[in-house]
């Protein structure tokens, strides 16, 4: 079976695709694995780290909201799909014309390239906790309405709705994932409104001071790389009979304020460590974060056998094995 | 002031321009009332019922979802649009991409246009309460997350993410109505699933017998065209600070079972006039009929000057004083 992960090259794409490797099968829409003969590795570039060297892997580079583009990448055969490509919350909501053109436009265009096909693919779609915002309760429940407060939350928590209604027209076998903030990320920030959460953990770690922009009570629902592929992968195994009458989901993460994060750092790596941080705070990335969701209480997906991060320890120990080769600058 | 109105020959339509034209004013994105010098009426087609003859009219034939359409039919003089347009849910349901082109893509390439003028026009948009759908709870409330199982809900629900964001960041000053099954509607019987709750009052007081397709004890939750028109104009008169964190709310409605409407009619036409139904179920029907709410505590929308139809008694009076010219076939 074909395989086709969009922002393959990307922090998420990349492990996801050699996670698919490593493990040689996947679930198609019949509920039954399949060998993984190929993966269509779709992004617009070539990415921070190199891609695994497998002959199963088939690179496409260029830009995926493109007329035409979408459909070039699938065919008959391609039986599951990942699709991640998306433009990241603080770039969406400046750059309002390209957020809608990835995040929006090109997965419609996607969803209709599937659909012409006719061949009903499973696919995993990533996403996003921002798909909640406004007056939320407390704590967010399995029922609480999406009133995103951002572009990014508003072409994920819209494509969710267009992915259910073609998963129950039998034009695709969608099921959509809303990631808690992905921790650690590495390589470089980026303009997602939730770098800092990731850069407060890497920067020290790696010997840079970092100023977080946020005050050490914002509170972060957080889900690490490790877990994330491991959801993805979940979410593919999934039966279709699974999700019920909704096909998207929000998955289980754990609340840690950046204090409890910074706290987990030292205890991992030692004061001299947690002493690069400092604090400057930024009213554009504060008024983002302190509109996000940081407590739920994620029972479809915990019924459904996704699983959170145990503590944020095991995040800061899992990032140091996986990213930096077991060693930090102390 | 130009108005738009798309959707503006159809049975909602024709009656807004009516109700505009008599009004005479109609507020605009700076909360005062402006004189409607034209008004802009765009639709597939003429209607069963001919316009107003009034000067203002401005008649654009023709398909508002071509490539180019929306841009031809605004201005930087266009200070109201009420979006109207749409295939109704039984159409929309059969004809996948009918359904996408107008009820999504189009609304899409209007607010597109509306952005690209830049002057950020107020916006009256119809959604509906089959925005609503799969596991609900008894009674919807505005905090109840929109899960819709039709194509044509899901068309709704997606565009009113969209209205609330190109809100959200000045692009146009929208606000979106779900509207209850607007009952009686006049003339023919249309592709909505909801046709039959009109039906089950005009047919027999027009003297034709109808086979009502869902059972007796199926709930409508409806609101009186006469009601609609009025909430039109009171979502155009409301500033936009009214609408809060989200540009979308349910509409104040009463719920009536198919029983109390017959009942309702009985009592204003006798008998006889009742006696013409039948019923012929049909699982098609009643399959998109039981998905919908049928009980709403629309608290929001009260509070904020809406209200629903008195009774049943007086949503049948209206009809006949308003449809028929006050009378009918006993």
């Amino acid at each position: 079976m074909k395989v086709l992960v969009t922002g393959g090259t990307g922090f998420l794409g990349r492990r996801l695709v050699s996670a698919l490797l490593a493990r040689g099968e996947v679930s198609g829409a019949d509920d039954a694995e399949h060998e993984i003969e190929r993966i269509v590795v779709s992004d617009i570039g070539p990415g921070i780290a190199p891609l695994p060297d497998d002959s199963r892997i088939d690179l496409r580079l260029g830009d995926f909201s493109e007329p035409g583009a979408a459909e070039s990448l699938i065919d008959a055969g391609t039986g599951a799909i990942f699709h991640l490509a998306a433009v990241v919350s603080g770039e969406a909501e400046q750059n309002f014309e390209l957020g809608m053109r990835i995040n929006f436009h090109a997965s419609v265009r996607l969803l209709d390239a599937i659909r012409a096909r006719g061949h009903c693919p499973r696919l995993v779609f990533t996403s996003s906790v921002a798909a909640y915002g406004g007056d939320m309760p407390e704590v967010i429940e399995d029922s609480t309405i999406l009133t995103p407060q951002t572009s990014y939350g508003t072409q994920k928590a819209a494509i969710e709705l267009l992915l259910n209604d073609y998963s129950r027209k039998g034009f695709v076998d969608g099921r959509a994932l809303r990631l808690p903030t992905v921790v650690v990320r590495p390589g470089k920030a980026n303009a997602a409104a939730s770098s800092f959460a990731s850069a407060i953990i890497r920067e020290p770690l790696e010997g840079r001071r970092y100023a977080c922009p946020v005050a050490e009570d914002a509170g972060v629902w957080l889900l690490s790389p490790r877990r994330v592929i491991a959801s993805f992968l979940h979410a593919a195994d999934l039966s279709s009979e699974a999700f019920g009458m909704s096909r998207a989901l929000a998955l289980p993460g754990m609340t840690v304020t950046v204090r409890e994060m910074v706290d987990g750092l030292r205890e991992v790596a030692g004061e001299g460590v947690a002493e690069r941080l400092t604090f400057e705070r930024d009213p554009f990335i504060e008024t983002i974060v302190y509109g996000w969701a940081t407590r739920f209480r994620p029972e479809r997906a915990l019924g459904m056998g996704f699983a959170p991060d145990e503590d944020f320890r095991s995040v800061v120990e899992a990032f140091i094995e996986d990213d930096l080769g077991g060693r930090f600058v102390a």
